[in-house]
């Protein structure tokens, strides 16, 4: 590349996998870049554009070092739904240029696409696929599927369509390389078909996927039309992406950039951190107004931590398991669950705090101490556990991720419904354990 | 089924795709199950029991229901990644019995794919796949294909094998596609061959696919000969499994059975309580040795929680940060890691202490009090933070799943640690704030 040897570069870049060239060209620097796109065909470059992912790298800067009929050239060579996701990243006004040197189809196929919500099948799907109409042979199919098989993105199903361009049966390669060449492929059609509408959300698209091990699946519109493709490989990302959705909830920081510098990552971490803060000086507050109490008591401040500590711990437990029932649905009825978890929430609570009423009695010697200890902290993993059941729950009705509902925050706020079980039941005992 | 109608039953249960095949059949009554395998044949039946979840359902129960004979030709027509789950799920007896019945040379490749470790490549490979030799042309190598397509796993690329059966090259289904007839095939054959030895990790092998949008990656011994095929739907698999793994382990219970009984779900939760439980008293016991120091200045006792509870989420915070980051690999060096994370609790630290002490000081009117639970909250999160840090880092340098440090866990730790530092910090304030 240096030297003038383009055509070695050429060759040795084209023995490259696909996901490599995206690395090798992302990685190079941009003089040498420059030099790049100028000797690699638009299909090349189509598949370097296709293979670097759009969250990791400045994707969009890529494209705008090259001049935009360049760049036009190459976002028409790529997958739809990839060129879509890349579209996506970039100011409006730069997409209007692109559009615009499209031809007017095309453009309008773009344009469509990128419509479609973030996070629905109509987002992930490509608009490359194999579509013939049911009265043919198998040879003709094949020869169809020969014809198109550079440009579809994926080539295991070939889709069947009525006059009407519904979605009516499904022909998989292995069947058309299995069967006589004579055959009519209607006699090996599925016509119980597996597909999702465009509007649907990418989780449920994903557990489809993954139930039924399909390598792609159909997306149709209202009215059963054909509108598109996803891949597995999409679904791969789909699994991936939720997965560190749900775990970045459940530890409130967003883990889904792991090589930050130090300053981006705490700047991820300060905002949770402070305002659990303020929340937890409602508890703060709480414990406070109980100063009297403490100064009579002051065993009482032994246990604030135990308590609030393990109460938290059990709503968080509670909150982990219903944001997984939401994700992977449920075959109970919603009153079921609740009741579950209620009985669940008990049967932990009570052996919990039966522990800790035997451990306060014989280390204190003093078991009204220990019965307002384990009391307490019964009650309070039985409201941390309902909290951490109802709050997600609560999230999904109104629209949202359940997995925003994070541990910390459940635990926060566990701390101030803790302390004031606590020192209310504590208030209670008073009289029997101060003596001591 | 219930009034003879055999021939319909059949017809119809043919219709269903292969992943319903397997729930319709786990889902019938135990007599009508009895009815239904006399009259399904042998590969319709493999394919029932290659689309049942193993761990969901007692698949060993449903293959015991027929006669030993029987059950292995339904084995045998199995692909073998799953025959070799299924077995790996039933008492050893059970297996010496089915492999006796089995010729001995598909018996002898059984019992090696049994033999590898779990979460391993090699538990998760499937032995039928297309394998030629090199000096083929296109239609001689589709006249192969087409033979061997419907024991194939996956048909999507054609492996190509010298005399000694190592892996030189692969060849994509969509290239013999779109080339023709009479060309050699090493002129489309990749000789860059991304593959896995058959003891990688499966996370690493999932990591790959995901990266290469591949459909199946191929598997092979120390010298490359190679020994089976991964599949894209069993990565989906693993990436489900690994996720749910981590996420179980921020949360401290096992969140892969949604639909648990009370019973059950409370006897998960219980021993990690308990176990949490015995490590909070640790915490209460240190609080109890500082009851002179609560007795003199009882608003001590006022933020116990907030700093508790805050360094306990920066811990898990930066427990989750590092987990993920183990999870995925990092580009950096572990120096800089180390480094970076240090200097990230030390931002996240002095922010979120600086703000208490803000908050403490105008609450009370009372800066020294405010200095001394801002110095501890700030000194309390940087060593959560390395906490969170380094446990999982230390559990990985033992060779074991970094996802098993819970975030509980974290927070527990970190009690301790910062109720130590927040008395022994108050302490040396204590002249400072009793008189206010």
């Amino acid at each position: 590349l240096h030297s003038g040897q383009d055509e070695a570069f050429v060759t040795s870049f084209n023995a490259l996998h696909d996901f490599e060239m995206g690395q090798v060209y992302s990685g190079l620097p941009e003089q040498l870049r420059a030099v790049a796109w100028r000797l690699l065909d638009n299909e090349t470059l189509a598949t370097v554009f296709d293979n670097i992912d759009v969250d990791d790298e400045d994707i969009d800067d890529l494209l705008q070092e090259m001049p935009p009929q360049k760049a036009v050239q190459i976002l028409r060579n790529m997958y739809a739904d990839n060129e879509v996701d890349l579209l996506q990243e970039m100011p409006t006004r730069l997409v209007a240029t692109y559009l615009s040197l499209m031809p007017k189809d095309e453009a309008e196929d773009i344009r469509k696409l990128i419509n479609y919500e973030e996070q629905t099948a109509g987002s992930l799907m490509s608009i490359e696929y194999l579509a013939v109409e049911a009265d043919l042979r198998v040879d003709e199919v094949m020869r169809l599927v020969k014809q198109q098989a550079l440009e579809a993105e994926a080539i295991n199903y070939v889709y069947v369509l009525d006059k009407q361009e519904r979605l009516v049966g499904v022909i998989s390669l292995r069947d058309l390389l299995t069967h006589p060449d004579d055959m009519l492929v209607s006699e090996i059609t599925k016509d119980r078909i597996i597909s999702v509408k465009a509007g649907d959300d990418q989780q449920d698209v994903a557990q489809i996927v993954a139930d039924y091990n399909f390598i792609s699946i159909p997306v149709t519109d209202d009215n059963d039309r054909l509108l598109g493709v996803i891949t597995v490989d999409d679904i791969v990302d789909v699994i991936d992406e939720e997965a560190v959705e749900d775990y970045s909830g459940l530890a409130a920081v967003n883990v889904s950039q792991t090589d930050d510098t130090a300053w981006h990552s705490a700047i991820k971490r300060i905002p949770w951190l402070i305002a659990l803060l303020l929340l937890g000086m409602s508890t703060a507050t709480l414990i406070s107004s109980f100063d009297g109490l403490v100064r009579k008591a002051s065993i009482l401040a032994v246990f604030i931590s135990l308590i609030t500590g393990t109460a938290g711990n059990a709503g968080t437990q509670a909150l982990a398991l219903a944001v997984r029932r939401l994700a992977v649905g449920s075959s109970n009825s919603a009153v079921k669950n609740f009741l579950s978890e209620i009985l669940a929430g008990f049967l932990v609570g009570t052996a919990t705090g039966f522990s800790v009423f035997l451990i306060v009695t014989f280390w204190k010697h003093n078991y009204q101490l220990g019965l307002a200890v384990g009391i307490a902290m019964a009650v309070a993993i039985m409201v941390a556990n309902l909290a951490g059941y109802l709050i997600p729950e609560l999230i999904d009705k109104l629209g949202m991720d359940p997995a925003v509902a994070s541990g910390p925050f459940i635990t926060t706020l566990s701390d101030l419904t803790s302390v004031l079980i606590y020192f209310n039941i504590a208030q209670l005992f008073i009289s029997h354990f101060t003596g001591a």
